[in-house]
C-alpha cells in the first residue's frame, strides 16, 4: 500500500513530521510531494523547493525514519486543475491512497477513482506554516515549532533575514519585478 | 456576416440562451468562444471546457436553432492582453463583427479595427452565473434559470456536489495544491 | 455511444470524409478534434485551427451530415504525453470509444482505459495530407481530393498562394524568425 | 561600471527620468529593464512594452542624454523568483551594480552576489505611475507628471482614451475574457 | 561534499548504479537529477519520471546504498539553455560538484563557477539506455543490463509492450497527436 | 517612415552592418529585433541576447551609426506564427515596413498588411553566421568577418572558447540536460 500526501512544507513543522509519522503507520510508503516547487522568495512562499527536499530528508533522518519508506518530490503548481492528477500521476510512483484535507485535491482525486483521507490533525492551531512565519517576522519562538535539523538548514540559508528582507516596505516604484 | 461572441458559460443559463438568439437575428453565423477553457473545479468555474460545450451544444439543438448557424470553440486565457485577438482569430474563421459587453474585450477587438457592440441584456440581475452558482450552494432553486438539457448535464455529471464539496473548509494544511 | 476522432485535417480531404461518415454508422455522436491548434503557416501545417474548423463544418454541412450529430474542437498540442488524454477529456465532452490509427494515441488512451479502434482506411495513398499539399505546391491537380465546400475555403483564405509563398528559398538570414 | 535598473514605466515619467539623471552621474552606462513586457491593456498596466521602449527613448533623446549611455530592453516576468536574476543576466549585457529599491528585486540580486542600491527618490508621493493613471482617468494634469516627448507618445496611441474605455463598468457578463 | 548528477535513465541500467557507486565513493551525499522529466511514451523516453523514481529508488535500495546518502529529483527540460543551471539549483539542495560528460551541462555549469568532473564510464558500449531499448524492440536480453529490481518495475508497467506498440507503423493518417 | 528588421545575429558580422546601413538610407528610424533571445549555448546559437545586444550596440555606435536612429529589442521564438506579429507589434514601437528575406516572416507581415521588403544582400556566402561559427571551431580567420567591436565582445567572453566546448563529444550518457 503506497499513500500519497501533498504540501508546501513552507517550512517543513513538527506538526507536518507528526503526520507523517502517523500515517507510515497505515501504508508502507508515502510519496511526500513538495507542492508549488516553482515558488520561492515571497513571505508566503519563502523557501526553494531545493532548499524545502533538504528540510524533510534530514528531519525525517533525524527522526528515525527509514528513507525507503518514503519518496520526496517537488511538484510545480500547473494552471489547469483538470490535468493537475495527471501532472502528480506523471512525477511519482503508482499509489493506492492520497492523504488531503483541502477540498479541491479531495475532488480532484476521488473524480478520478481514487480512495481519499483527510490526514489526522496535530494542535493545527499551534503548527501552522502562517504560524511559523509569522513567529519568523516578529522575532517570535519560531524554533520551538519546528524538528532541529530543519532549524539548521534555515540558518545555514538565513531564512529569517531573507523573510524579513522581503517584508520590508518599497522604498521606490523604480527597480520593482513587476 | 459572421458575430463572434466569448464568454465563461460557468454553466450556460437561460439569459445566454436569450442573447444568442437574439443576435442570430442579426448574423448568418455566430462564433461562440467559451472562455477560460482551461479552468474547472473552482466555486467561481466549476465546470470543464467539454462539459460546457456539451451544455451549450444540447441547449441550441434544444431551442431549435440548427447546429450550421454557429461554431462552439473553446479557448484558454493567454497572458497577453496584446496577442488575445490574434489568439481569438487563429481559433474561428473570420468574422465581421464582435459582441461583447466587457471594457478590455471591446478595446481589444477595437483597437484591431473590428466592429464591436455591446449585446442586448435580458435580467441581467436574474441571469447570471453567479447567481446560478450561488443557489447552487444555498439549496435555492437553481434550475429554473437554466435550460432542461443543461439541467440535465449537470446531474449527469454531479455538478452541484462538486461545487459544494469545493466550498468546504479545507481542513488541514496537508494536502493541498499551493 | 460517443466516438472521439483526432486529426491534423491539413487540409480536410475526401479520405477524412469517408472515414467520418463510416465512424457515424456506429456511434451517435462523434466528436473530431482538430490537432495542433496552435500550428499554421508553414508547408506541413499551412492552415489556422479556425481556417480548418470552417472546412470541416461546410463539408460537412454539404454532405448532410447534420450538426447535432459531431462536435468540432479544436486542441493545442501539450509537451508531456503522460497529460496528453487528460487535455483531450478537459476540452471534450465525454466520450466511449476513441478511433485512432497512430500508435502513439493508441496506447495513451488504452493506458487509460479506453476502448480504441483503428479508422477504417479509404486510398490512404490517394487522399492524404501530404498527397494534397504537394499537389499544391506543384500545381498538381488538389482540388479533386477535397470536398467541393472545402476548396471553396482555401480558395478564399489564398492558400495555395501561401503554401507557395512559405515553400520559396530564403534570401536573406536576415529577417528570418530564428 | 554598467549599471541595472527595473520598472514598469507605465508611464515613464519625470520621477524616473530624474532618477536616470543621477544614476547616470555615477555610472558609464545604465541597462534600463522595461519589466512586466507582457502586460498592457489594463489600469495598472495601460501601454505595451513596444510603446514604453518609444516613450523613454525619445524622452532620453529629448534630455539630452546620449543613447550610447544606455540600452532599453523589455523584460517578460516569469513565474519562478528563484530563475528571475538569470532571466535578466540572459537578455542584457554584463552589468556591475543594480539599483533597486524593491525589496524582492534587492532581494534576489544580493542573494546572487550582486552590489545593490536604492535609487534616489523625486517626489515620490507626486511622481509615480499610480498618480498620473489616477489624473488621467479623473481628467487632473498628467501631463505635467510626464516629458512632453512621452505626452507626445501618449496622445499618438490615444492613451487617455484606452485607460478611460478600460475603466468602464462592465455591462453583461457575455463578452468577458474570463 | 554533495555531488550533483543528470540523466534521463531510460531506464536505468548497470551502468548508471555503478557510475553511482563509484561517485559516492568521493561525496558524502549525491543529488540524482531524472532528467526530461516531462518526456515519457516516445522509442526514445519510454517511462514516466515517476516509473524511473521507482526504478531508481528500488535499485539503490537493493545494492544496499543508504538513501540517506542521496535524493532522487525529477527535472523537467526548460527552454533557456541560459536559465537551466538556475532551474536545477531552484529545485535541489545546495550542491559543490557537477558529474557530467555532457559537453553543454559541463558548459553552462562551469561559466556559473562549479567544478565539473566526468563520471567514469562503465563499458559504455554496452550499458546505454540506447541498446537496452534497442533490445526491448529486437525481443534480446535487455534484463541482463538491468538490476533486477528494475526488470520488476518494467515488467509491472509492461513497459516492454508499451514500447513495442510505440513502434508500431503508424496505420492512418487520422488520430494522429499532431 | 520606421523600419523592422528581426535577425538571429549569432554572432553580428560585417554583412548585417552593410545591411543595416543601407536601410538606414531609406527610413528614419530602424527597429532591429534580436531573434531567438531565448536560445544561446549552443552550436547553432552560442550567444544570449544579452550579448548578442552589446556586439550591435557597440557596432553600430563604432561605425558612427547615432543610436537615436535605432531600437534594439530582443525577442523570444513563440511556438504559434499566426501569433508571432503581434508578438513583434507588443514588444516594438510602431512600424511602418519590414525588412525580410526570410518567407515565413514575409507571409506573416504581409497577410496582417505590412509592406514587406528583402533586405539588400551584401556578399551573403562569405558573410553568414553559419560561415563565422564554421571558422570559429576550425581555428579559421573569422575576426575578418566581424566589426572590431564584436571581435572585442566574443574575446570578453570567451566566445569561441564555449563554442568549442560545446562542439566536443558526449563522454557519458550520464550528465546530459535530456
Amino acid at each position: 500500500m503506497r499513500g500519497l500526501l501533498v504540501g508546501r512544507m513552507q517550512p517543513f513543522h513538527r506538526g507536518h513530521l507528526q503526520v507523517i509519522k502517523s500515517i507510515l503507520e497505515e501504508v508502507d510508503e508515502l510519496i511526500i510531494c513538495i507542492g508549488s516547487a516553482q515558488l520561492s522568495h515571497s513571505i508566503r512562499d519563502p523557501f526553494t523547493a531545493g532548499e524545502r527536499v533538504m528540510m524533510l530528508t534530514k528531519a525525517l533522518s533525524e527522526n528515525g525514519i527509514p528513507a525507503s519508506r518514503y519518496y520526496i518530490i517537488p511538484v510545480q503548481d500547473i494552471e489547469c486543475n483538470a490535468l493537475w492528477v495527471g501532472h502528480i500521476k506523471m512525477l511519482t510512483p503508482p499509489f493506492d491512497r492520497v492523504y488531503s484535507g483541502n477540498p479541491l485535491v479531495q475532488r480532484l482525486f476521488s473524480e478520478d477513482g481514487y480512495e481519499v483521507t483527510a490526514p489526522p490533525l496535530f494542535y493545527r492551531d499551534r503548527y501552522s506554516g502562517t504560524e511559523v512565519r509569522r513567529r519568523m517576522l516578529d522575532d517570535g519562538d519560531w524554533r520551538s515549532l519546528l524538528p532541529e535539523s530543519v532549524v539548521e538548514v534555515i540558518d545555514e540559508i538565513n531564512g529569517v533575514e531573507r523573510i524579513k528582507h522581503l517584508a520590508k516596505k518599497e522604498v521606490s516604484e523604480l527597480g520593482g519585478i513587476s
